[in-house]
Formats: structure tokens, C-alpha cells, sequence
């Protein structure tokens, strides 16, 4: 088994995490979540997650880019595996920084291309709600929170500027209530 | 020393790049790179690359983003280093995906807090151009080309959606023309 430690190798200006055993450098690199808030007629798609963290609570499809593939594909291709839904982006309608975990989320406004979803294999359920219906306190993650806001501030209107990361996480360092995720 | 093969982990669908001698998993996740257009009345801020790939040609102040920074932070970082120059953002300018090397671009528009550039370590000179005095024949990299023609498109109107890939290349697969990068 490998076993990591934090060092700042030759040449180099921080810490970076390095195999005792054989040297290698995990270079940590923040991840790229990509997802969208799809739209059917005014509701919006949530899926329950199936999965740690968060099991139980309610999500965006969304998940980490992949190697070659597209911001625009990899959101597709996590609609697909979590909300089994074929989706028609729209448009940028989001860019938070996670810096607390190294994450930058892409997430896109869309729709349906054809009619359709299911739980995928890490949702226990897949539902649309209307903004009166949706289940605040069962969210999974404050960014998903943010996303619908975006969106509903957005809604019917032509997407500008993608929105940021709102006045009171301005660097996304709070943690989850309860959990310290 | 770290030899790595390819091949599936139990229980994933596929390839990854795996330590021989110790099993460790070296997850390969698209990287972020942030940057900007910072223009001064009128005229762009290119950087000549003092390193490789692409040493002598000229790019936009733009890099790796780091771990627990936001993609704001990044683009002002990389602006500092690469051209000693303060930036003061204006919003997102364009989201680019360049797939065939696992990379997303997330590039600014920008002008200067404070006055004053110069060339930072990784850059053998430091100049504003005019656009038509833009060395296109000497630009690092298709993306800038791109974020330059993006720019000036959107030059003295306010930011709307950022612009994403061209048409004639919306994966991000081209190789840069000489040598396969
Ligand atoms: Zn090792
Ligand atoms: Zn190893």
C-alpha cells in the first residue's frame, strides 16, 4: 500500500503529497463537478442520492468531469447515469469555487431532449418539484441550494453572466451543517 | 521510482493509471487552468512564454489552478506571477474544454487594479498590443486565439454568457500545428 506524506519536494514552493515508499508525486488538483438544473414545464429535476455523503438528500445531477470529455458532455453523460434523463443544455448558469475541498462546479440551465427519467444506480429517486415543494431542509450540499436560487432568479429570462459564489460563501469554505463535510 | 500501468480497478468501468509496486491509484481528473484577457485602453496584455511548451510564443496570463483557491483567486495569482500585474475582474468571458488533453479553461475578462506589468519568472516579456498588432503568428496556444477573438467580439459591451468552444472545434481536439501538443 502506498503510504503519503506532505512535503515540499526540491525546486518547488508548497507541500505536495509524496509516497514514502517510492517517491511519486500525487499533485492535488482541484476537481471539475459538472450538473445542471433541468427544467419540465416550471418544476425542476432533483435526484435523492443513494450514495455517501449525503445519503438520502436531495441533489442536482451532477458529478466529476471525466478525462476527454466536454464540461457540456460530462453533464450529460451525469443526467444520464443518476437521472437516466437525455438533457438539452441551455446554457452556463453557474461557476462556484469549493476552495474548503478544491472543487470548481460547472453547472449548466437545461431541459429535456426527450421525454423521461428514472433513478440511476446512485439515486434512490428521481422527482421533479415545484419551487413551493422543494425540500429545503433534505439538501444535500449549500451549492445546490445557490443553483436553484440561480435559477429561479434566472427563470424565463435569457442567460447573462453565470453567477458566482453568493456574498456569504464568497470562497466556499463553510462547512455542511452536522457533518463537517 | 513510480511505474505506472493502465488498467480497471475492481469494481470500476474503466482504465486507470495504477503504481505497479504499490497499487496506488493515480486518478487522472480534467485540470483546471484560469486565466484572463486584462486589457488597458483598448489594448490586450500578452505574456511570451519563457518555458515549455510553446517557449517564445506569446499567451494570455493564465495557469494551473491550485487547491484552496477560487477560480478568481487563481486568475489574479496567475496574473501576478506570469505579469506582475494587479488585475481587477470584470466577470467570465468564455469556458473553453480542450478534451483531447483533459483541461478546462475558465478565462476572465479583466483590466489592471493598480498600474504597472512587467515579466514574471516564467515569462521572457511582458506587452500591450493593439489588435492589430497581435503576433497571430506567434500565439502559444488555439485557446488564446480564441479568447482574444472572444474578447474583442464582446470589446465595450457588458459580459453575457461566456462563449465556449469554436465551432469548428467544440471538443478541443485539434493538435497545436508543429508539434502534436
Ligand atoms: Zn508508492
Ligand atoms: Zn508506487
Amino acid at each position: 500500500m502506498a503510504s503519503f506524506v506532505r512535503s515540499i519536494p526540491e525546486g518547488e514552493d508548497r507541500e505536495r503529497l509524496t509516497c514514502a515508499d517510492c517517491g511519486f508525486i500525487a499533485y492535488e488538483n482541484p476537481k471539475i463537478v459538472v450538473g445542471s438544473v433541468v427544467e419540465v414545464e416550471g418544476q425542476v429535476l432533483l435526484c435523492r442520492r443513494a450514495i455517501e455523503p449525503r445519503r438520502g438528500f436531495w441533489t442536482l445531477p451532477a458529478g466529476y468531469m471525466e478525462m476527454a470529455e466536454t464540461v457540456e458532455e460530462g453533464a450529460r453523460r451525469e443526467a444520464w447515469e443518476e437521472a437516466q434523463a437525455r438533457i438539452a443544455i441551455e446554457g452556463v448558469l453557474a461557476i462556484y469555487s469549493i476552495a474548503r475541498i478544491g472543487q470548481v462546479q460547472v453547472i449548466f440551465r437545461a431541459g429535456l431532449a426527450e421525454p423521461g427519467f428514472a433513478a440511476g444506480p446512485e439515486s434512490l429517486d428521481v422527482r421533479l418539484f415545484a419551487w413551493d415543494d422543494i425540500p429545503w431542509d433534505e439538501i444535500a450540499f449549500p451549492s445546490v441550494r445557490w443553483a436553484l436560487h440561480h435559477w429561479r432568479e434566472a427563470e424565463g429570462a435569457p442567460l447573462g453572466l453565470p453567477a458566482m459564489n453568493p456574498p456569504d460563501d464568497m470562497r466556499g469554505m463553510r462547512p455542511l451543517p452536522g457533518d463537517g463535510l
